[in-house]
């Protein structure tokens, strides 16, 4: 019997989805981009987008230290974030739950007023779902129906050399904030006698704290680049580290890239709280996952363009495939290989 | 604080429903049918469906005595059961999958070939889905993708007074299945003495057992229904069992019914093994669910047609609302309501 673990999560599905037949034309594209893509079979211009995420008690949520409302709008947001990164627009939502016997009627009350508060917000319908009973802890499967225009998709897939790479808002942030939450997690929890940690002071920290508990999904980007006439030649959601995402959009779109650590965009809060942990800030920025900002590449004909917007940073260019996936590191003095997990700073 | 026992799934499920918002007017139909309904936006003749099913290890189904080959074909096909419910065809499947520590790469392997075999069969495109670690057992999270013309759809809502009520298939046989099953697994575990238990032949009961571990969809009804040029008004699938969905139906359309329960279709095997649990074997018909057949109405013009159909049978027929849900028991003797758990017979 071979581990789950010794294949990793990508493995795993590499292996489960090998060799997968289609049936039906209308299937455009399944298996490994942000979200599944069906084309009417009347030949129309709107494309139908789907995407489901599991969030399990335990493994991606503590109940410990987040609130239900805003485990319910977060669930939700990491499902628009996936239709927006295909340059799409998040139009319904469907919610399979399963509860322990420890959650009543109003908890649950609780996690749905996030989730309509996230639909209200995003413009998204609930439209269906499924409730059960779990032997143990909560379960939540959301899945997000998305609509894009076949002339404005972006696959992960596009990506081509001398590409300008880019990157919204900042990185690392939500990985502090759960770094916070988890510390004084051990302080509530008695594991740990630290003196400073003992006298939890969150002043100043919210802005890491919200990133983690309740993230929102770039639809602003996504409105701004249409309004730009910016159409990006791929794109992908960053849930798992910018490192790991790169890697995926270079993969699919056959390509190396070169990022610049120094262009790495970072909150002032999230470098401070680095430093505290005494962490290197660029691994927190390239690892640190759940910030859901989007990644994407344009053309470099776009770059004045792409250069004038607010709160998207040009981090880099896309390569060709030999040359690899790399880093520069500060001072442009050394190139290293992007990894999915973790890097060794010199 | 509420238990969620005190409202039960379907009270729970209207509480967190109530007075949903809708943003877009592709939004067809929501919670409360077997699929979600949406539009195209330009105005084309075919619908999209979206219906999600949640299965957890402990609450819907137990190692011990089920294949996993045989719960991914199940948990397949139950949704596209939902599908066809709608009079629908299903077209592309996401699976969602956490699992624990003691699953092994092997054991997926077995579970993707049963989801692969249930695609296969019923030509559905796997297109995605979500694998993630579970702290306890094996949690499945399955949403199916349909069409359907939008002249050809059914709903729960369209039964009107005087249609008749029809059951493709024959019902209880997955329930006594279940009971055969959970026998021997007292049995294996020792927790019972039963001389007759303790050796278990399930020769002559393989059926039962089919119908509970590796049930089929009923493409054929809805195919042959189109041949025969009949428009269901109402259909409905039965997963909770016959009393539960024509309760359902009846809400929906704003009817009542009377179903007879002479009418009811049995299979050989279900009446014997009732016999043998003691059971009444109605009850088991009406209440025992996962038989997964459909239940529909069609209009009294449609009589002629719909009784030369093979495996489908004309149960009863619809009333007006103030007439209530009534089963009229054998030689019409007693008409006694239709109930969700259990009725008592005379």
């Amino acid at each position: 019997m071979t581990s789950i673990s010794e294949l990793g999560e990508f493995g795993l599905i590499d292996r489960l989805t090998a060799d997968l037949p289609r049936h039906n034309d209308e299937t455009v594209a399944g298996v490994g981009d942000d979200c599944a893509v069906i084309a009417p079979n009347d030949g129309g211009e709107m494309l139908t987008l789907v995407t489901s995420d599991m969030l399990m008690e335990g493994i991606h949520f503590d109940l410990v230290y987040t609130p239900l409302k805003h485990l319910g709008y977060k669930a939700a947001v990491v499902n628009f974030s996936d239709v927006y990164a295909m340059n799409g627009q998040p139009r319904q939502l469907l919610v399979n739950i399963a509860v322990g016997q420890r959650i009543a009627v109003e908890h649950l009350d609780e996690l749905y007023a996030g989730i309509r508060l996230a639909c209200e917000r995003y413009g998204v319908d609930l439209v269906g779902g499924d409730t059960s009973s779990s032997v143990t802890g909560l379960a939540l499967s959301l899945t997000c129906i998305g609509q894009v225009r076949k002339s404005e998709i972006a696959y992960r897939s596009g990506a081509k050399k001398g590409d300008l790479v880019c990157v919204s808002g900042n990185l690392g942030a939500a990985y502090m904030g759960l770094q916070l939450l988890e510390r004084e997690k051990l302080v509530f929890d008695g594991k740990q006698n630290d003196e400073t940690a003992a006298q939890p002071d969150f002043s100043g920290r919210e802005y890491l704290l919200e990133r983690c508990l309740k993230p929102e999904a770039r639809r602003d980007i996504v409105e701004k680049l249409r309004e730009a006439g910016i159409q990006p030649t791929a794109m992908i959601d960053i849930s798992d580290g910018l490192s790991s995402e790169m890697l995926h959009l270079c993969k699919k779109s056959q390509c190396g890239c070169r990022i610049y650590e120094e262009r790495l965009p970072l909150d002032y809060q999230t470098a401070a709280a680095a430093e505290e942990f005494n962490m290197n800030v660029s691994t927190c920025a390239l690892n640190g996952g759940e910030d859901y900002e989007l990644l994407f590449t344009v053309p470099l004909t776009d770059h004045e363009k792409v250069s004038q917007m607010d709160d998207i940073r040009v981090i880099g260019y896309i390569t060709e495939a030999d040359l690899g996936t790399c880093l520069i590191t500060r001072g442009e003095t050394e190139e290293i290989p992007l990894r999915a997990q973790g890097f060794e700073h010199s």
